[in-house]
């Protein structure tokens, strides 16, 4: 086996892609400071038990292990930064009022989410932090849509949902209760018939909300039938009212939908919940939503909300950047020549000096023009 | 023990840190790219024989591994950028012409350089093959100074040293050949009287020229003392003219200093080698040279030199940047509001929207401006 081949769902990023990378991500951490989100970049390595804090068991499965020759301790390689990023709100920042914070780095990942998925996404995203209440959920929502204008995409799907329906129900029927893990995994895959044969000994009410949340998906009416279909119970009330809110704020940005039983992150998520979809791919690109809990496996309960999404996918969907022209100098240390070449790369043109012997080799930067000395002066000229 | 300590020499880097390191990489890389070098990602994870071709025991050593679920094979976490992007050239990109490549990516350590290094540096750097001139050392040389005066360094100390000399002496002698490792150890610690007693049986021009070197430091005299000094042979003279040419291509930007002991990376560099300081830190920011061999290793010679640097370090050095000053407006979806909070963050004002019930907390953004309603229109007021 060759020395220079990589493990499976693992590349380099060459030049052409590594640069729509660059440029995406200081779009995107440019809009954020713009909206008051502080940049923070915790560590790729931390000790398993504070990495793995508030996780599900889904992270701690992605996660790699390794041991630390220092303490003798086992340490994680990151698969996800944001209770990283919550560990930080709540001990090094430590502050009362509302933290906006984003980030931008890699995870790695045991094995692949699907079978082309990388094993070592480039994560960026932001949280808000210390504000219950809908306003910084559609704050967040609003970044989130706001990248992907940024990245060029027009036609956008955005997916609501809200964990507080199924919560409302369940806290209802102490029976069904029991039962959630198996309740969310058949919501989840829309399981009709696993899920009349599940709910055989469930109150009536209960049952038949549980029935009725698979076919709960579709455009914004959903909210509507919702409201006619589902219990009149105050958590179900209050998610469809946030969803209408939510939904309202995003219309002329996306095209919404609802679909109730998307019940992807139920575990630490605690309220409404998004999923961003872009045309070419059928995953979502974003995700996001409320996790008020992660901060209280810290030990300091704090509202949260944020998003986050994969750079390196969001990349590979969009077209190549058209290649900058730039300038061959010739190779030489006179001062009217260097002087020239300063002044052309401080307005901003790539000067590339060719090295002796080199002078015709063509590379990847593609020369429209060279900087030729003509009577005495450095001038640029086209090149056919 | 808190579940929310970091394992040791690893750290959480926060806004205003975070900020300094994320100005200068994009300062850096953009400076790179004006030159012409493109820029690259390699992964975090390789397998190991990849990763640790053409490196020394020294990057074995500090390199974390682990077992990669999905192969059953064993996994490095990069430790140092340098072979990765050398493997890039030799098998991706595959030109015959100048390849110049840049990078910019977090690196791991099993164990921390010094007692108060990161084990997780975050490396910086610039690449060219395909020349074995001395104007691609010059090239490169030049850049890491610029580098540094981006960051703002004013008073940098630029120390030239070449492998070429020793190797030289040591192919004139079998003898002390064969002691080489031993040899670049006492020299490394200017140890001289372990330099006396481990030369003794060589010849005694070999051991006249070796017991002179430890000596050969200090201003740039330090090359015509050499001549006198050092025996005349070819590989000798060559290397003391190169380290002159680049010694002139430095002046003005840097005090230069020569030291023909210094053999920091002996083991795989191949020609001229250069070290920058800075004031306050004793151990040098940046490090660069010529090491042709590594992308022999990876089946295909190519003459290299490149340098990299430690941004988190390098940005530790500098003072904390003057905080931006921003705006706080109130919440709000009133579209004459949004416009003007729209129009204002297009121009590059960090507008901040109080959530509800939060308006008069103070965070880390020093809001100098509110963004007010007078007699129907939103204007900006200033505070205190």
């Amino acid at each position: 086996m060759p020395n220079w081949l990589l493990p499976e769902n693992i590349a380099d990023v060459l030049p052409s892609e590594a640069r729509k990378i660059e440029e995406l991500r200081r779009l995107m951490l440019d809009t954020y400071r713009l909206y008051g989100y502080e940049l923070v970049m915790p560590p790729l390595l931390e000790y398993v038990e504070s990495l793995l804090t508030g996780a599900g068991q889904d992270t701690d499965l992605r996660t790699f292990k390794l041991v630390d020759q220092l303490s003798g301790r086992m340490l994680g390689l990151r698969a996800d930064m944001t209770t990283q990023v919550a560990r930080i709100d709540a001990h090094l920042l430590h502050r009362n009022s509302v933290t906006r914070l984003c980030y931008a780095g890699s995870v790695l990942h045991t094995r692949p989410s699907g079978l082309h998925a990388t094993r070592e996404p480039l994560q960026i995203g932001c949280e808000i932090y210390g504000h219950a209440g809908l306003e910084a959920d559609a704050e967040v929502q609003e970044l989130a849509l706001a990248s992907l204008a940024l990245a060029g995409f027009v036609d956008v799907r955005l997916d609501l949902t809200h964990v507080g329906v199924l919560r409302a129900l369940l806290a209802e029927d102490a029976k069904a209760r029991q039962d959630e893990a198996t309740i969310v995994a058949l919501l989840r895959a829309k399981d009709v018939p696993g899920l009349r044969e599940q709910t055989k000994g469930y109150a009536a009410a209960t049952r038949e909300a549980l029935l009725a949340l698979p076919n709960l998906y579709g455009d914004i009416d959903v909210l509507t039938r919702a409201k006619e279909v589902l219990p009149a119970l105050p958590g179900i009330t209050k998610a469809l009212a946030d969803l209408a809110v939510l939904a309202a704020s995003a219309l002329g940005r996306a095209n919404v939908a609802v679909d109730l039983a998307d019940l992807r992150g139920y575990q630490y998520e605690s309220g409404a919940m998004f999923s961003l979809y872009v045309p070419g791919l059928p995953n979502a690109v974003a995700r996001g939503g409320r996790y008020d809990h992660v901060g209280e496996a810290f030990g300091r309960a704090r509202p949260a909300t944020g998003f986050s999404m994969d750079l390196r996918e969001l990349a590979r969907l969009l077209p190549t950047a058209e290649r900058k022209h730039s300038i061959r100098a010739p190779w030489g240390n006179a001062p009217e020549l260097r002087a020239k070449i300063a002044e052309l790369r401080k307005s901003g043109e790539v000067v590339i000096q060719s090295l002796p012997g080199h002078d015709i080799e063509l590379d990847e930067f593609e020369y429209d023009r060279v900087l030729v000395l003509e009577e005495g002066n450095w001038i640029l000229k086209n090149l056919g």
